[in-house]
């Protein structure tokens, strides 16, 4: 083992804005033998989410910021090489939060086996995983949406969004799904069963969207914000529901928007229209993981729920694709694949 | 009766910001007789509320505006005159919508029986009204103060802020009041029971509302807006829950306030800070009314919730003291004595 090299991608800088290539660095340690109670995890699937971009920000947030020099987090699944913890034997398929790196230790905390029979192990990084836990969580619980009812998401092709989409005509709403490009809309309505699919980049979206929606928008499951946003708001129902899960058209801004001011012009409509928008994290609903893991495992099983993965291949392969995830590049869940 | 007059307040043009005195006129037309299944009313109390800025405004909102040349909306109690209504008898007390006039001619839909040896009349536009029912369901179904939670209020010295208050005090939670000038401070220190008061009109409010909440802010009820709003943001805790129930500083702006937009900024802030800002109407929680009427008949009669009246004399002086309520000039519950 002492000869194995553990390849690590650290935070070289903060982005200003945009992240680039030299924002991160690639760096090579020993591989070491755990000690007492530890597993060593080799890596198999990183998962790349957008929430990174705010864990590379000194901006106040809900986690404590990645340091310098410190390893990139990121949820991952592993095979575990090396055991000294009763828990766990070589061999061992787990789902985890190693990060950018090839190899991690682990004293077991927060590890979850996973059955490499019963799903294809990277889709617990995905529709299996936090971000389908994120869109079952966000719609049912905050969206609520109601047979007959519409259901607009943005980033639609993206880990979350397609899911919300799925669940929300599982639950007899309409869904019309955002997204950017021809073939990501088209996969909405022929592959998902979107009712609807707008495309971000046309030059006429707002009116496209609202021809979309002639009953406006009861739910509205925010990933995105921006221009999607101002799009969306002229639409929402009375007593919408806005469950606010992301803001990816912001993480990259250095300074706020130009004016106007447009917070009393939200807040009054809030108010005239009865509306909710209440922010979350997956991890405030960790006691709805086993009726997820139930529900998803079901309807993807049953080709109720379908997913796509957008796979890049090798660790040295992440900081392009987590800055194209930024810009909308990827089409499906963004995973890498460290190692077969 | 015939002789008898009836007068009538009806807009007579629409404020461009602040209203003034020529928005509004008295008109004179004759007491007209019940037909059949009418009720003749003789206003005794008109309530002056803050939302009626936005019925006459066109701008959209939940219920249609006043239209020019109509009678000013209102809540009042009045006094049955004569009746055609086998429901109502004269000298019955009701608490109903007869707007700003002396008289009015009612179906008997919408009107309530009161009993003026139960409570004053007035009450029933007051604590045991609107108001009142408005503070207790924004703040106990939205607010939901947990003991030890810091709950504030703006305009906490009105009808509805005096009430969230000390509502917050029952439920053992921390409450802050946020009002304009050093006696009605005062007044929520001495009188009402609140555990902090800050002067809104201080050159260091936002210090000195940050020093009244050491813990921050679990529950803002919003009534206000603008610069409250604003010293109140920074200070609102993770999970913190934001009942929308006025923005009564925006209600004459004729144009958004200039920029930057901080739409994204608040946007993320319920994510990251995973807020709930809801609006509401006391009208879409009417399967609470007998829950309310019943608890706050209680409360006020044990003397755990107090109230403070600010009258003004005759249906004359309606439109300066409505005018002098968008700008905090009243102490109190705002009401206009229209007949003894």
């Amino acid at each position: 083992m002492a000869e194995r090299k553990n390849r690590q991608i650290v935070l070289a800088s903060r982005p200003e804005g945009e992240p680039r290539p030299e924002n991160f660095r690639m760096v090579e340690s020993e591989v070491v033998t755990p000690g007492d109670g530890q597993v060593l995890l080799r890596t198999l699937w990183l998962s790349l989410d957008p929430y990174m971009r705010g864990r590379i920000s000194t901006a106040k947030s809900y986690a404590r910021p990645v340091e310098i020099g410190e390893v990139m987090v990121g949820g991952t699944v592993s095979e575990v090489m090396e055991s000294r913890n009763a828990a766990f034997k070589p061999g061992d398929f787990v789902l985890g939060h190693a990060g950018w790196q090839e190899y991690a230790l682990s004293d077991g905390r927060g590890l979850r086996k996973l059955d490499p029979d019963a799903a294809p192990l990277s889709t617990a990084l995905g529709v299996l995983g936090m971000p389908g836990q994120t869109a079952y969580c966000g719609l049912l619980q905050i969206g609520q949406p109601k047979p007959g009812e519409t259901v607009a998401v943005a980033a639609a092709s993206g880990a979350v969004g397609a899911v919300v989409g799925q669940l929300a005509k599982l639950k007899g709403a309409r869904a019309v799904g955002i997204a950017g490009g021809a073939e990501k809309c088209r996969y909405l309505l022929d592959e998902l069963g979107f009712d609807a699919a707008v495309d971000h980049r046309a030059a006429d979206f707002k009116e496209k969207l609202a021809a979309a929606c002639p009953n406006g928008i009861d739910v509205y499951f925010e990933n995105v914000g921006g221009a999607v946003w101002d799009a969306v708001f002229p639409l929402l129902n009375t007593f919408a529901r806005v469950p606010v899960c992301g803001m990816i058209a912001h993480y990259n801004d250095t300074e706020p928007p130009p004016g106007p001011d447009r917070t009393p012009r939200l807040m009054r409509t809030i108010l005239t229209k009865r509306m909710t928008v209440r922010g979350f994290l997956v991890s405030d609903f960790a006691d709805q993981t086993a009726a997820f893991l139930r529900d998803m495992r079901a309807w993807v099983r049953d080709g109720k729920i379908k997913y796509r993965e957008d796979v890049v291949e090798g660790l040295a392969a992440a900081p392009e694709a987590f800055i194209g995830l930024l810009k909308g590049r990827n089409f499906g869940k963004l995973l890498v694949r460290v190692a077969r």
